[in-house]
């Protein structure tokens, strides 16, 4: 792609129907996503806790006024690894209008170098099986797949 | 086992040495901990962290006075999922000297347990391909193994 000017920043309370039609915009995210107008409030409060918790940054990717990218930067204090901080990213996504033009790609390194400027020494996602592409993905941005991610519902 | 009394509770101060050793006596963590007298100062400094975030619980298994089991519980606000909250497991530990005895699993049973408590609706960890026995482990506890956890060091 062209250099293009996108700014990242932390995203703000008027974001969020943007983030959450991203999220929702994808074959997992379509089961599990809520896009209605106006959202359900469960989002407005987890955004609120995130807000204000200095551990985490909801990122939004912005593209002449308007968010094109999200991800969810979570830094993680831990005593493995003689104490230092981890940051996690969950949550990754581009509009699917602007995919494959180096946005996600941009939109990680610039995460990565936040990361690494508050002083995570290791940055760590999980992804599911089935997004191979993603796998690539991060194998170029230098991540390798060491680990098994498992998950188990809360009934 | 014959059912014995194993207290779970909150980790203080004073029991990170024994978190640490636990951390420390394993393949993967003896190459990155320091288990010295007196620890490095960067444990207790992570230790002050997470125990001032309501979103941590640092965990200990009790026997008999002893710490013999460990782990980190993360409470993650998330905007995916409707905004529902996460719980994550890290850096679990049984004292080899008492493991295959069921105290891994009880300790996890109660960690889950806890985690819904607190309104989390899905709990998620990592482990290294190479421990298949704890794949085997957390299967038997709920757990799929769906993703891939990516991880990539920050230099």
């Amino acid at each position: 792609m062209t250099q293009r000017d996108i700014l990242f920043r932390l995203a703000m309370h008027a974001d969020l129907p943007s983030i959450v039609r991203m999220l929702a915009d994808d074959d997992l995210g379509s089961q599990r996503e809520r896009y209605e107008n106006p959202l359900p409030e469960s989002y407005y409060s987890a955004f609120e806790k995130i807000n204000n918790d200095s551990n985490h940054e909801l990122i939004v990717a912005e593209l002449d006024g308007e968010v094109i990218g999200t991800l969810h930067l979570v830094f993680l204090p831990s005593i493995s690894f003689q104490g230092r901080l981890r940051a996690q990213i969950e949550s990754v996504r581009v509009d699917k209008r602007f995919q494959s033009q180096g946005i996600g790609s941009e939109m990680m390194k610039w995460t990565m170098k936040r990361a690494k400027q508050r002083g995570a020494h290791v940055v760590q996602l999980t992804t599911h099986k089935s997004r191979v592409d993603a796998h690539r993905f991060y194998e170029r941005l230098g991540f390798k797949g060491t680990h098994l991610g498992m998950k188990s519902r809360l009934k």
